[in-house]
């Protein structure tokens, strides 16, 4: 039958739904939907020789022509630099001004590249743009957070094809980064702990969730996720802030990142999904109770009435067998 | 430019995207995506005709043949009152079996009936269904919330066409109505007011984002929806409990449903959407500082990595517009 499992990170349950289980290889995305992609359009903006000026670039690795992965300014941006950070009260209502930062970066000149296909060092420069973008903003005035994501497929909102991350920049701590803070604190305040080395050490002894290991990075599939296929990847190093990751966990999170992606890129088809890196509010970095993560959340099913309404989400597959699935795809 | 709003009801910000900005006529379905359905399915599980020997039914508005409206047991349920409540420990986790109830509201004898198309009163025995169901599963123990909702249309999870809302009892709190509660009780420690009625007599005073307003119910585009075209409907009679409802409001929440969801219907070309009803946890009733009410949550856009990664929407409507574009549409 049916489990509510409690995910101790955020507080939320989920209904781990036996009745309505589907097997692994159900959740794979149909051979009709996968779209073949040329490495080069004209009118990618992303794209070599479509870069303009430059004066929007905030990084870049490799030179101006032979570019490896760069950041720009977002055209777009959903929150803005040239905004002042001004409060406003009506009532008992509060908003602010739209201030904030939202840059993309630009993971490949080559339009048709995908995570789970690229060279560790591909991904390896994708994650010191993060760094370098992370490090640059988290001092910023007004800023409480920097959050980094990535959306893939157009199930998982991208609009454009040619990969890259985005990262938004905000002027207050974001309720899921709050919610989880407070978790940890809580646990801290009872077992002089970190919520995360916990799960950590106990998911590494069970053994049944985890998906791959390396020397400083560990990725599994969360007791409680919320969908088919969530999969978390820790730092085994206790540190608050992704800021601090060091050359070797760059070395690592690039190889357990790529490794983890094309696992689900081969085992599910190329899946929608997004990811994103939860890190400490920038200006509450060294805590004790708080680790950085990455979290992976493939939008294979869709949230209804029952969650909206309840915030308990529905799960259809059984977390030890999706990670079972997992680890036997061979990567070629 | 964009602004930050704060959701004082669920301590949520979202961003009023004014950079990304549409119009309220952008977020029409388009034509293409309208089908039309017939009126009966001999394959529809829900049709008259096709009910079985009535074992499943929990309740019904009409004789045995001409029902009106009638509820029954889920048959693929996500809870399941033949569970045993049994809580298990593993470490740092927690369980529980799945116990619960799920039942469905079938709305109308006809397939092709839409809640927006219905007379006053058919949505009328809708709502008496609600009350029904509510009022038998708050006091069964173990139960401690009652989630009502309805999905319309694919894009909100429907899986089957015949007109119907669903029902799903649960033995822990939902994380939703427990972070409402939470946001609640703080404000009137504060204020020693209900932040509902707060939140009604400011916009009532606004009348900016309102929609339409009958003796005892007002419907209107909240201050910082997370959506486009997300809409509340508050009773004015401060009560904590849907339960609580009596014959005058079940005919007024009916007539102003009804009315919403037709200017949705017409103004946005039979949006998919989900509605909720927000209780009082079942066994905390009576309480001062909690009042339900209805959302409705228009599935027009889709949440990407941003929303996964900081709890942040991103709204690109601004409520005040769609407000009223939402007034000025004519119902025949």
């Amino acid at each position: 039958m049916s489990e509510l499992r409690y995910n101790i990170v955020n507080r939320e349950w989920v209904v781990i739904a036996t009745e309505r289980a589907k097997r692994p290889h159900d959740f794979m995305k149909p051979q009709k939907d996968v779209k073949i992609i040329p490495e080069f359009r004209q009118d990618c903006p992303f794209c070599p020789g479509n870069e303009g000026d430059l004066s929007d670039e905030t990084f870049r690795i490799g030179g101006k022509e032979k570019w490896l992965t760069r950041s720009i300014y977002n055209k777009f941006p959903a929150l803005s630099p040239k905004e002042k950070l001004v409060r406003h009260n009506d009532g008992i209502y509060h908003s602010i001004s739209g201030y904030g930062v939202a840059e993309v970066i630009v993971e490949s000149p080559k339009h048709n590249l995908n995570l789970a296909l690229m060279s560790d060092e591909e991904v390896e420069n994708i994650i010191k743009a993060y760094k370098d973008r992370y490090l640059s903003l988290q001092n910023k005035e007004g800023i409480e957070s920097v959050v980094i994501f990535r959306n893939n497929g157009s199930g998982a909102g991208t609009s454009l094809e040619h990969p890259h991350s985005q990262l938004i920049a905000t002027p207050i701590v974001p309720p899921q980064i709050r919610n989880r803070v407070e978790s940890a604190m809580a646990f801290f305040d009872v077992t002089g702990k970190c919520i995360f080395c916990s799960v950590l050490e106990q998911e590494m002894a069970a053994k049944i969730r985890m998906i791959s290991e390396n020397g400083t990075f560990a990725s599994f599939v969360p007791y409680a996720g919320a969908a088919p296929f969530v999969t978390w990847i820790f730092p085994k190093r206790h540190t608050s802030s992704f800021g601090d990751i060091n050359g070797l966990e760059i070395k690592d999170l690039a190889s357990i990142l790529k490794l983890t992606l094309s696992k689900l890129y081969y085992g599910l088809n190329n899946p929608d999904y997004n990811y994103t890196i939860r890190s400490t509010p920038v200006k509450e970095d060294g805590k004790a109770y708080f680790h950085w993560y990455l979290t992976i959340v493939p939008r294979i099913t869709l949230p209804a009435g029952f969650e909206v309404g309840s915030g308990i989400f529905i799960n259809s597959s059984l977390p030890e067998e999706s990670a079972e699935f997992l680890r036997k795809i061979k990567v070629p």
